[in-house]
C-alpha cells in the first residue's frame, strides 16, 4: 500500500468577499492542502463558516492567536482587510507558520519594510504575498515569452486595472483605508512591470525606480477628494537603465473588469487581453455583435487565485522559492505610494539608484540616458 | 459541531487519456464526491494509478465485476474503450450503481437501445452519457439564451469538431473501433444539435430527424478508406419541423482544436469559438499578430470536463434528474450512424416520423414544409 | 508634353441599385475609364442620371440598341435585371462592345451557354461576369497564399452568404426571377469554391462536380415556397478528386450581412471574416462590447466593385486574359441551379465526370474515392 | 442638357512619399477636384511626375512662386517637408488660394501662430491642417457616437502611434527636423484628444492644457539622444476641468503600424483599432493563427487620406467650415512641443488657464479638482 498523501495543513484568516473565495480553494481544489482552520471576528463570517466550512471538517476561530495554535497547523493565507495583514503576518512568521498574504502588505511603506524584516530573520519560513496576475495563464505564458527572448529586451510595459462601476458607492468609503487608486488597483499593474522587467534576471535584479509623476480625475465620484483619491488615474514610472510603465486604473469600466497589459520589447509585443471577452461566446443581433466581458476582478482571475494556492502549497511542501519575491512586493507598494503622492501633490518625484528621494531640478530626461 | 459532508463514492473504470483525468477530477475538483476505487486491466495504467491515485486512498482493481462489490461504492465512471462502456454500464445499473459514461455508449445502435432499456427498468439509478460540451461555459450560456427567446426560434445550426493533425496515424488504426468520424467526432456536434433544437422544451421534445446526406474525403490518410472512414466529413441533418444541422469534421486542423457551433434562430444566431484562442494572450512579432489555440478536446474542455463531474456527483446526491438525457444521447448514435452510412453508400438516407427509414424516391425536398 | 491618358469609354445598362454604383465607380473611381453613357428604361433612374450622371458628361438613353451605337463606345457594363442579362451581353458582344456583366448570365443554364457561346466566337471580345468577391482584398490575399502552397492542397470549402433580414419582403417577390437562394447568394460561395480549387492551376483546370446535395427552411417567409425557395439553404457539392464544398446562404441575419467562407487545406486554413466588423470600432458599454457589421452586401464589398471596374478595365485596355474566367462562370450557375433542384426535389443529384447526369443508385460515397 | 459640374482646381506641392499620394487622390479619387499643377524641386519627383501626372493634364513646376500663377488655380495642398510647410501656406494664402496642409504647419509654436494669424486676416480663404486620423471612418464613427452621448462625459483618452521599425534609420536623421517624437508621431494623438474633449461644444471649445508631462527612452536608436529624441515616448497631458489623454509613441512595432486610441467617458468607452489587423483573412497554420497588420500609416489611414480630400474639396466648393479647425491645429503643436521640452528636461510643465507657462511648486494635483 502507497504512503498516504502529506497535506499542508492551512489556514484562512479573514472571510470576507476574497477570504472566503481563499478557504474554498484551499478546501476544495488544492489537493495538495487541507484546510485546517479559519478565523473571523465577524458574526456573518462566522455563520457562513458554520456552514460551508465546519461540515468538511474545518474548525472556526473568532481569536487569530487562539488559531495560531490550532494542532498541527503549517501556514495561514491572510485575507483580512488590509490594515491588519502586517500585524497578522508577524504574528504567524513568529509562531513559525509559512504565510500567503493577499496583497498589499500594507499601505504604508514603513509597515510593509518591517514584515520584510521579520520575514528575512526566518528564512525557512515562506512568506508570499497574493500577486494573483502573475498565477493567470495568460500572464504567465507572457512571462515564459520574455525569459525565452521571444521579444527582445522589455522596454515599455503598459498595464491597466479598470473596475466597473460599482454605483453603491462602497469604494468612496473605502478609500480611507485603501490607500488610493495606485495603491488599491495598479498595484497588480506595478507588480508586473517589476516582474517582466526582471525577467531576465529571473526576478534576481528588480529595475531601479528613477521617477514616477501621476495625475487623476474624480469623474463620478467626486467625494473620493476628501481623501486625496481619485476614480480615474494615469501614472508614469521611469526606471534607470532604459525601461518605462505606465498605468491607467478606473473605478467605472462600462461593461466590466477590463484588466490588460502590455510588454513591448526590442523585438516585439505581448499584450494579454487586449480584446476581452468572458468566454467564447458572441450574440449576433439586431444591434450588432455583442459579447460580455467578467463583472469583477474575482470572476477575471478565478483560476489564477487557484494557481497561486497550488503553487504556494508546493513551495511550503517541497521547500522551493515562492514564486513571489517579498521584496518585490514591498518595492510595489513604495511605487504606488509614490503615484498616489505625486497625484496628491501634482509633482514629479524622482529617486537615486539607492531609492533615496532627490530634487528633480538637479535631474535631466530620460532621453538623455 | 456540524454534521460531516455526505460524499458521493465513485469508481473509475478505466484510466487511459481520459480515464486518468475523470480520475483526477473526482479525486480533487469534485468536492462532494470521493473517489474510492479505479479499475484498469492494463499493467501500464495500473502503474500510474499506484502513484497517482493510490497515495490518496484510491484501491485499485484489474477486475471491473470485483471493483463493482467494492464497499460503499454509489457510482462508477466509465471511461473504457468504446466496445466495452455498454457492458460495463449495464453490469454497473444491475449492480446498483449510478453511472456517468463516456460517449458513445456504443458505437452499435442495438447495443445502445439495449442500455437505455436496462436503464429505465431500473428508475432509481441514474445514467448519463459524458457529452462534455454542454458543460462548457460557452455553451451553456448559449443553451440560456436559446431558452430565453434571445435568438427566436432555432433554425440552423452549423457545428465542427477539428482535430489536430496527429501525425502518429494514430487515429487510423483507431479508426476500425471507432465508429467512423460523424460517430467519432461529430457526435458532439449532433449532440448539441439535440440540444439547442429541444431547448424550447427544455428536452422534453427532441426534434424529429427526416433525412441524413454526408460526404467525406481522404486528405492525409487514404488508409482511412479501409474502414469506410475519411479524415475530413461534411454531414447535414434535416428534421421534421424546419430545422436543419450541418456539421464538419476534420483530423488535420493545423494549428489544433477548434470545435465551434452557430445556433442561427428567426432573432438572431449565437456564435460559439467562432475565433479561437488558448488564453488572452497575442504575441506582436515581424511575421504579424499571432496566437495559439488548444491542441486538443482535453485543453479545450478540461473545465467542462470538471463541471460534468460536478453536475453529475450533486444529480446522484440531491436524486435529480441527470443533465444530459439518455434518450437524447441514443438518438445522438443513430444519427451518427446514418451519417456514416451515407458517407460510405453515397446515399441520403430517410426517416419517417417514427425513426423508420423510408424510401427517399417518394419524399419531398425542404422547401415544401 | 506626355501623350494623354487613353481611356476605356464605356457605358452601363441599368441604373438600379447596383448599376447607379457601377456607373458611380467608372465615372469616379476607375482613372483608366470614362463613362460616356447609360443606359435606362426607368423614368425614375432617368431622373436620377439626369442628376448624377448628365453633368459629367454622360449620355442618358432610354434604348438599349442606341446606346450600343453611341460614339466611341468601346465597353458595357450591364446591371440591368437577370432576365436581360444574358441578351444584352450577346447583344454588345456582337456590336463589338466588351462586355463586363453582373452575375449571374442568367439562372438558365442554356442561356449561360449560349452567352459562353457567342463569346467564344468572338475572341477578341472580353467578356467577365462581376464576381465581385475575388477582387475583396482578403479574399484575393488568401487566393495568393493557395497559389503559394501556404496550406497545401485546398480540400473542404465552406462559405456562407447572409443577408440581413428585410422585413418588407422584397426578396420574396423577388424569388420569382431570382432562380432560387442558391442561384441568387450562394452564387458567389460556388464561384469561390471553383476559383480556390483550381487554384493550383491558375484557374486553367475546373474542378469537377460528382454530386450535389440540398435542404432548406421557410423560417420567415414561408410565401417563398410557392417559388420553390427558402429563406434558410444548406447545400454540399462534392467534386471528383476528393474535394467538397458546402455552402449556407440566409436572409435572416439579425446584425446585418454576413459573408464568410473557409479554406481548408492539407497544411492549413485560411478563414475570411470569421469575426465581422464593419470597421475598427467597438463599443464598451453596460451592456457589453460591441461592433456592428455592414448592413447589405454593397456595404461589405464596395471597394471589392471598385477594383473589379478597375481590373476589367485594364484587362481591355492592355487586352489581358479577364480576372473571371467565363467558363467558370457558366459552371457556378450549373451547379446553383443544380443545387436548387435537389432542394426542391429533396434528392442527391449526381454528375459523372462529363457532366452528365446519372443515376445515383449507381454511385459510391466519398469514402471510396 | 445639364450645367457641367465645377471642379476645384487644385495644386500639389511637393511630391514625395505623402505628396504623390495627396496627387494620386485628387487627380483619380475625388471627383469634384483637377489636379491641374505640381511642384517639386527634386528631379526623381519631376520624373515622376512626367511620367504618372502629365499625361493626365496635369503642368509640373519646379517653381513653387511660378504654380502660384498657374492659371485658374484655386486651391493648394501642401506636402513638402515641414519646414517650408508654414512659409508655402503663407504664400499661397496671400496669393488667394485655399490652402490644405499636411501637419504640423511648423514645429516651431511662433512659426504656426503666423500662419494662424495670416489666415484670421484672410478669412474667405480656407485653410486646413491635414489631421487625416479624423477622416477614417472608424474615428469619425466614434465622434458621431461622442456627440451623441453615446458614452457620457470623455474623461480619459489613450491614444498610440507606432511605427514599424524601419531598420535603415531614416528617421534618426529625420529627428534633426521632425521636431520630435511627440511632435512629429503623437501630434495625431494629441489632435484627436483636443477633438473628442471638444465635441460637446463642435469644437467651438477647446480643452485647456494643464500641466504636460513626458518620458522616453532610446531602445533601438541611441543616435536619437542627440537631438534630445527617443524611440519610445510616453507622455501624459492633464487638461483643466478633469480631463487626461495620455500617449504613447514608439518606433519600434514590430508586425507594423499599429495606432490605437480610447476614449473613456463616465457611461462607457469607444477603442478604435485595439485588435488591429490588414484585412479580414486569418491564417490558421501549425503556428497558431496568424494575422498580419499594415506596414505603415498610409496603408493604415490611405481612405481616410481620400475622405480629407473630398471633405476639403466639398467645403471649398460649398463654401462651409473646413472639418479641421486651424486653431486646434495649432494647439497641437503647442502641446506636442511642450511634451517634447518636458521630455528633454525631465520636468513637468504646468500653464494657467490662458496658457501661459507657470511653476508648478504653486500647483496643487489633479485629484483636488
Amino acid at each position: 500500500m502507497a504512503q498516504p498523501i502529506r497535506k499542508l495543513r492551512i489556514a484562512v484568516s479573514g472571510l470576507g468577499r476574497m477570504g472566503a473565495r481563499h478557504a474554498d480553494h484551499f478546501l476544495h481544489l488544492t489537493p495538495r492542502a487541507q484546510l485546517v482552520a479559519a478565523f473571523t471576528p465577524d458574526a456573518k463570517e462566522q455563520a457562513w463558516a458554520k456552514e460551508n466550512l465546519e461540515p468538511w471538517g474545518v474548525k472556526i476561530y473568532s481569536d487569530y492567536d487562539l488559531m495560531l495554535k490550532h494542532e498541527g497547523l503549517e501556514a495561514v493565507c491572510i485575507a483580512t482587510v488590509t490594515t491588519v495583514h502586517a500585524e497578522q503576518t508577524i504574528k504567524a512568521i513568529e509562531a513559525g507558520k509559512h504565510v500567503l498574504c493577499e496583497k498589499p502588505l500594507s499601505t504604508k511603506l514603513e509597515v510593509c519594510q518591517q514584515v520584510f524584516e521579520v520575514a528575512a530573520r526566518h528564512p525557512h519560513i515562506k512568506v508570499m504575498c497574493g500577486f494573483s496576475r502573475r498565477f493567470d495563464k495568460s500572464y504567465s505564458s507572457a512571462y515564459q515569452l520574455v525569459t525565452n527572448d521571444h521579444i527582445g529586451r522589455p522596454t515599455i510595459i503598459r498595464s491597466q486595472t479598470c473596475d466597473k462601476y460599482d454605483p453603491s458607492g462602497f469604494f468612496v468609503e473605502y478609500a480611507q483605508f485603501s490607500g488610493g487608486i495606485f495603491v488599491d488597483c495598479n498595484i497588480h499593474d506595478i507588480d508586473l512591470a517589476l516582474w517582466y522587467f526582471s525577467a531576465a534576471s529571473r526576478g534576481a535584479q528588480l529595475p531601479v525606480v528613477k521617477s514616477v509623476v501621476a495625475v487623476g480625475v474624480t469623474a463620478l465620484e467626486p467625494e473620493l477628494a476628501q481623501y486625496g483619491d481619485v476614480d480615474n488615474g494615469v501614472g508614469v514610472v521611469e526606471f534607470y537603465d532604459g525601461q518605462i510603465a505606465y498605468f491607467f486604473s478606473s473605478r467605472m469600466n462600462a461593461p466590466g473588469q477590463h484588466d490588460m497589459t502590455e510588454i513591448v520589447g526590442t523585438k516585439g509585443k505581448l499584450a494579454v487581453n487586449a480584446s476581452p471577452t468572458i468566454d467564447m461566446l458572441e450574440r449576433h443581433t439586431s444591434t450588432g455583435i455583442n459579447r460580455e466581458i467578467p463583472q469583477n476582478y474575482f470572476e477575471r482571475f478565478e483560476m489564477a487565485f487557484v494557481e497561486e494556492a497550488r503553487q504556494f502549497t508546493e513551495a511550503v511542501l517541497e521547500n522551493k522559492t515562492v514564486p513571489v519575491d517579498l521584496k518585490s512586493s514591498v518595492e510595489a507598494v513604495r511605487i504606488g505610494i509614490a503615484l498616489q503622492e505625486s497625484l496628491r501633490s501634482g509633482q514629479k518625484i524622482w529617486f537615486d539608484r539607492e531609492g533615496n528621494r532627490v530634487d528633480g531640478a538637479a535631474m535631466t530626461g530620460g532621453s538623455k540616458l
